[in-house]
């Protein structure tokens, strides 16, 4: 079946919370809503891709600050620390292998449940 | 750095001939843009993913046909016959492996250059 990335953003409102849409091989398309700061965190096994569907986001980096608009990616490298952030509500698609935690190596009361479709 | 799909669209005009963007790990993401009827062909190895940047497109499978338009996107499992098909120009961004072959397992005129980044 064919996914609509809007109808599915409009299924949940949480903000952090990143849902699964799809899954090619091992790898899963997750949808996301950020607003406020995130943690600092790194994942020491696999990259990460961020995909701005609608609002705008920064991801902050030991070495400077991306900031995104829709429209527009980044690929976090493996082991890289990374704090996502998002002044007003952004939606975001994720790309990375099944069994990724959101918060990495940083746990604590923004880690969301893993694998959860909508 | 961040990757801007609209800038990197602005960079070629040729139909049937993905671009890479980025890559994640060993999967890569590309930018293609579709006119007219591509070949039936599979992929023996692996899931394709298609999201539809602009415009809209068809995918013809052996027991229908998906219809995708902006913001849509859908996973071709491995191993099964497709044929794209858009009856005006559709950019689309594909993500699969690095080295999988546009024209998966029906090489011809429409085969083109593999790992050709923009």
């Amino acid at each position: 079946m064919k996914i609509n990335l809007k109808e599915k953003l409009s299924l949940f409102s949480e903000h952090w919370s990143p849902k699964v849409i799809a899954e090619m091989n091992d790898y899963q398309f997750k949808l996301v809503k950020l607003q406020g700061d995130f943690v600092w965190h790194s994942h020491a096994d696999t990259d990460e891709v961020f995909i701005v569907i609608e609002g705008a986001m920064k991801i902050e980096l030991s070495d400077g600050t991306v900031e995104l608009s829709e429209g527009e990616m980044f690929v976090v490298p493996k082991g890289v620390a990374h704090k996502p952030y998002a002044e007003e509500e952004c939606k975001v698609m994720l790309v990375e292998p099944r069994g990724v935690v959101n918060t990495g190596d940083s746990k604590g009361k923004l880690t969301a449940s893993n694998d959860v479709w909508i």
